[in-house]
Order: structure tokens, then sequence, then C-alpha cells
């Protein structure tokens, strides 16, 4: 794909999202379950987050995306995220991970570890969980790199770059690796992604957020370009509601305004840098 | 009751809440917690959202109204949900149910059907949740109305008109059904309210703050009063906000704003209109 | 300690956190999680929501503060907050206890009963809690004073100035009251703090990220400082916001925006009283 292909692609997904308005249900994080749906609401599509196996299980089959965040788990995910998942692979239905947490609880480790042979198609996460993942799955063995603190990177998106490459080709689908320019990757190319605003990482949930409209753009579209049209909007959202506010709480309120009111133009043309791997 | 009769009621509901400042506890779902309890908040109530079995049971007993919404059911909730039902209806205090997620997980649709013997005193919802009780409940048999799609309705308010009679007789009580125009009736009179925005489908959790706030009239009112003085309210604040914004995040706002700046004229004088059945 | 002494660490607590960005992880209630982090994130810290015994045993060793909210008490609690505490304990890890819904069932009671013997560094509650805290520990036996209504206030805060004391002196570190004055002390000396807006009361979780901001300040200074600073510096950002906003959700947004933007000097010159006890 080309540039100009992979444009017109973009277009389409934040076209169809406005016009389908898919349900992209969550198991996510109870921190910011409020963000991330009104995200996922100003993109095009419809929220619903889930906690029972029975429920998570059902909705896999009919939801054309789903979005996993791994920033809550709870004793009994030990039963629903293995059955969604194995829905998820059955129906072939598209999902993105965010392993948020990676590094803290058996619990959690034991549920990423079997995603590994019923993979995401989109994994996307800040530089440090990206690596985990990579290191978790044996697909990296470089024990020097990669360090989670919390639920924040203390890693630069550079230095995930292989384990992205490596984690895309493995799920054969996209990565996505936020920071300050984000990289996307689909094994193959690698997109850079800029805009946004420092004040991201002052409100909580922009990545989670970023993770569910991942999910409503792969309801309608391919796992590349699903990640890179949910990152393109909002950097371009992120830089409008930064031009007008300088403080966390009134930035988000614009963010959401601006993600809502962002034309096709405005997210297509967001700055986009392109490599061969 | 005759339109002057309802009005005066209303504002009875509006200046009591004010005063009294109730306390109206919620089992509610974890996506919107924030958003009920400030919209309960800017009702003039008071709010606490629960879990455990013993909370809820003790709760039931002395809270003046209750909200349960059943959008997210945790395992456990087998437990706290009958326990506290069953207090509701020994103490006789009165609640509202919102049955969110109707159709999906064996739990959920076991806790909903053991309502229709000891059931709420309001159940708001949209079209196709309020069909789908009445179906679940047996009290229509129609199989070719009522759909639900994940969280959001796919029916409109005028088809759940007749489901929503019936089950306001069975449960002796009131049914809000929401929609463009909302529809609230006891089973022998129908009150219709308008205004608010389409911006309020943009945004999680305006069904569930409504629910909330019903609770909050109900401490203080009869059941056809309470949910019709919160639909006024909703829909009087609905229209300012969106008088002065037009993107969902300055929308919720300016919305919870007019909520708590709302004069009881502005709410009372909303459009209403009254049909006998 | 005389003010001039003080005010020199609170200048050192507000620059400290800005410059450390410390993790001061929680375990806390779901309704006002967004609003806790926000409030850490604006305050300098970084935020993370825990859940899991091993999670939180874990996090207990590596974080330099925590804060505990018991608004939401799940069942696995009786696993998590027992582990948690103990590692705390261990490995002399400070923390935050907010003892939210004290009062409210058998689990949530004798969750806070243990905590007698291995206590927080900093309580914080309004005064009907603190109250509450010292009559469970059997540290005042008067029966007639402390009357919890739900998760609000009944009790005026100088109502709670002994149990405060003795509760300070007890855990050998600081309380909190909050009210229309605030009250910490550290069982030595009394702080008033004055100031924020009435509005306060009207938003959900100002009390609850209060608690969560004195952790981020506990991470770089002792109780008494902690408790003060992230008081001060609420009601600072509370009169500002108030100054520019006069209905709750514009005055949330304004609050949290100045928060994030409180010099050090505003909230080292905020109105501030002191006492020997």
């Amino acid at each position: 794909m080309n540039e100009a292909e992979i444009k017109l692609k973009m277009r389409e997904a934040i076209e169809q999202a406005r016009l389908k308005n898919p349900l992209a249900p969550s198991v996510t994080n109870t921190v910011t379950q409020d963000f991330v749906a009104n995200a996922q609401l100003a993109s095009g599509g419809s929220a619903a987050m889930l906690y029972l196996p029975d429920e998570c299980e059902a909705i896999a089959e009919i939801a054309p995306a789903v979005y996993i965040n791994m920033g809550t788990t709870l004793p009994f995910y030990a039963e629903t995220l293995p059955r969604m998942i194995r829905a998820l692979a059955e129906h072939k239905t598209p999902w993105v991970l965010d392993p948020v947490g990676i590094g803290m609880s058996a619990l959690r480790m034991e549920l990423l570890r079997q995603m590994k042979n019923t993979p995401p198609t989109i994994i996307r996460g800040n530089a440090s969980e990206i690596i985990a993942v990579a290191r978790l799955w044996g697909l990296i063995d470089d024990e020097s790199i990669g360090n989670v603190k919390g639920v924040d990177a203390t890693d630069d998106v550079e230095s995930a770059r292989e384990a992205a490459i490596i984690l895309a080709r493995h799920i054969n689908g996209a990565v996505a690796v936020s920071g300050a320019e984000d990289l996307i990757t689909d094994g193959k190319l690698i997109a850079y992604s800029s805009g946004g605003s420092p004040l991201m990482t002052k409100i909580t949930g922009s990545g989670c957020s970023l993770g569910g409209v991942m999910a409503v753009y792969l309801a309608v579209s391919d796992p590349f370009t699903a990640a890179l049209t949910a990152t393109a909007a909002f950097n371009a959202a992120g830089m409008f509601a930064a031009s007008n506010t300088i403080a966390p709480a009134s930035f988000k309120v614009a963010f959401l305004d601006a993600l809502y009111e962002n034309s096709t133009h405005v997210v297509v043309t967001n700055a986009l840098r392109l490599e061969e791997v």
C-alpha cells in the first residue's frame, strides 16, 4: 500500500463508522470506562462494557469488533476471558488488546500468556507494554529492554520498534505503540503519526480510549487502517484541543468535542510518515 | 389527575428533593456511576453506590428510594440482588429498575425474572428494553416486537406503548420509555414529555442518570410524578445545554450544570402532552 | 514546627511531587476512580487502581505511598486488603485510609477493625467517619457522637476534633477531617485550612480525590505536611474555580484545571490557622 491508498482506506473507515454506528463492546478497566465509551460514541461507534463469561461469549459472536483492556482483572476473569477469547477466535471476530498492567498479578500474566495462541487483531500499548508482551510470548529475549512502571511507560516508542514488528507478524495484524510520535505497524509497513499534546498524559485513560476507538474502526476496516485511523483522529483532536486549552480537565472536554467534530479531511491529512520495514 | 394537579405535584417533588436532600442509593453499572451520582446531586439528592449483599439489604431498609441498574451484573449479585429486593419489598421501599443489558447473560435474566413477583415501583428503559421486560414476565407474547442491540434501543417509543401500560399495571407503579419523545405511564394516564437533544445519545449514561434522578424524586413523591419530573428536568436541561454547545463533552458539562440550575418553573412548563389510556 | 517551617515543607512537597511524578496506587471505590486519578495527575503524581491480592501485595512493596478507600468493598477484598496491608506494614510503605462507608457491611467493618494494629499513616474523612473509626477502634467510647448517613457527613468538623487527635496519636501519623473548615492534626498540632467552595459537595468524589492527592504528597513528604498540602491545594483550587463558575459540572472542570495550574505560592499562602493541642 502506498500513502494514497492508505489515506483512502482511512477515509472509508471514518465514514463507515459514522454511517454504521458499529457496536464495539469492551471488557475494560473500571477507571476509564466512561472515557472509553464517550470516545467510542464520539467516533461514531456504540459502546457496552461487559463482565460475565456468558455475556462476553455471546457478544464475541455478534459484535463486529471487541476491545479488551487488562487494566482491571477481577478474579472471575479467569473464566470470562478464556471463554470470550475462544469465542472471538471461533467466530473470527477481530479484537484489540490493551495489555495494561502487564507484569502485575499471576492471573493477568496467565491470561496474557494464553493469548499468544488465540491472538488479538491489534495490540495497542505504550513502548514498555509492547516490549513486555513480545517478551512474555517468547518472541524477543532481550531481558535488558522494557520496563513497566505501574501503568505508565518508561521506554520510548523507538525502543519498541522491533518488538512491534515481530508481534504484528505473529498476530498477523497490527501493533500500535503510543508515545510522543506514535508507531503503527502491520509487520511490513510502519506508519508514524504525530500531533496530540503533552496534556494527553495528564488525563487518565487517553490510551484506553484510543484502544476503544481502534475497535470501532476495526469493526469497519482492516487492522492497520483501524489502528492508524484511530491514532490520527486522536492526534488531530489532541492538537486542536491544545490550541484552545492549557489545563487537563478543559483539555479533556475539548478533546472529546474535537474527536466528535473531526472532519474526515483533518484526520486523513494529520501528519503521517511511512517506512518500509 | 388533570394537568394542573400533575404540575403541582411536579413542583412539590422538585422543591422537596432540594429541601430534603434524600439519599437514593444505587446498585448500578460501573460505566456511568460518576454521571449517575453527579446527576443525583445536581437534582438535590444524595448518592451512594453499593455492591455487597448485607450493605444492600441494610440500605434497602433505611433509604427512602433506591435505584437498580442491571448494566453491570457481577457474579455475587446472585446473592446481592435477591436479598436487596426482598428487603425492599419487606420495608415497602420504592425503587427504580433500569433493565440495561436485558437479553444478555443467564444471571441477569434470572434476576430480572425474579423481579416479576417483587416488582419495582418504576421501570425506566428504552423501547426495546421495556418490551423485553414485558415479554420476559409473560405479560405480552408477541415475539415479533422488541429488539435489543447491546445497550441501545432499536425500537421507537410508540412501539413500546402497550408493553409500558401493561407493565405499569402489573407493578402498580410507573413505566418510563426514553426516546425522541419520552412516554411515562401509570397504566391509566400517559404523559409525553419532549425536549432534550440528539446529543443525549452521544454521551454515555444519559439513560442511567435519568433513572438515578427518578429515584431521587421517588424518595419524595409518587411513581408517576417522580418519573415524569425527572424526565421533564432532563428534557429542559438537555434543551438548554444544546442551545449553548454543539459537541458531546461540552454538552455533558452544560447539561449537568443546567440540571443543577433548572428552575422549578422551567421543569414544570417543559413540553407535556397527556392522554388517557 | 512553626508556621514558617510548615510552609517550607509544603513548598517542598508540591515541588517534589511535580518533579518526581510519584506513583500513588489505589484500591478505591469504582464511582470516583476517574476523578481520583485525574486529581493525582493534576498534582504531579501518577495513578494506578488495583484489585487483586497479589498485585496489591506487590505494589505495596514498590510504591512510595498508597491510597485505600473503602467505598467499594468487593467480596474478594477479604483477601486483597489484609495481604496488602500486611505488605504495607512490612515494607513500611506509608498509606492513606479513607473509611468511606464505615458502618455498612460486616466485611468492611472487619477490614477496618483489622487496620487498628497495622494502621494507616493518614486517615482522611468527614467528621462522622473520623468519629466512627475512633469508636470502632475503641479509642473513644461516647456512643452519642458520630452519625454517618450513607457516604455524607452529618457531624461538623469541630465535633471530630478529639477523635482526630486520639486517632493521630494512635497511628503516629496525621488525621484530616474535611468540612467547611478542614482540620488536620498530627496529635500535637492542629492546622485549620479554609477556602474551597460549597460546590465541592455538589460533585461526587471531592473527598476521594483529596485522599488520592494526599497519597501523592505522602510519597514525597511526612504525613502532616502531606495531608495539609493536599487540603490547601484543594481549598485554593476550589476557591479559584468558584470565582469563575456557579454550577457543579463546569466547577469540576475548573477545579481540576486549577489543581493543575496552582502555583506553589497560592497553595502555601492559602488560609491557614495553627493551634497547639
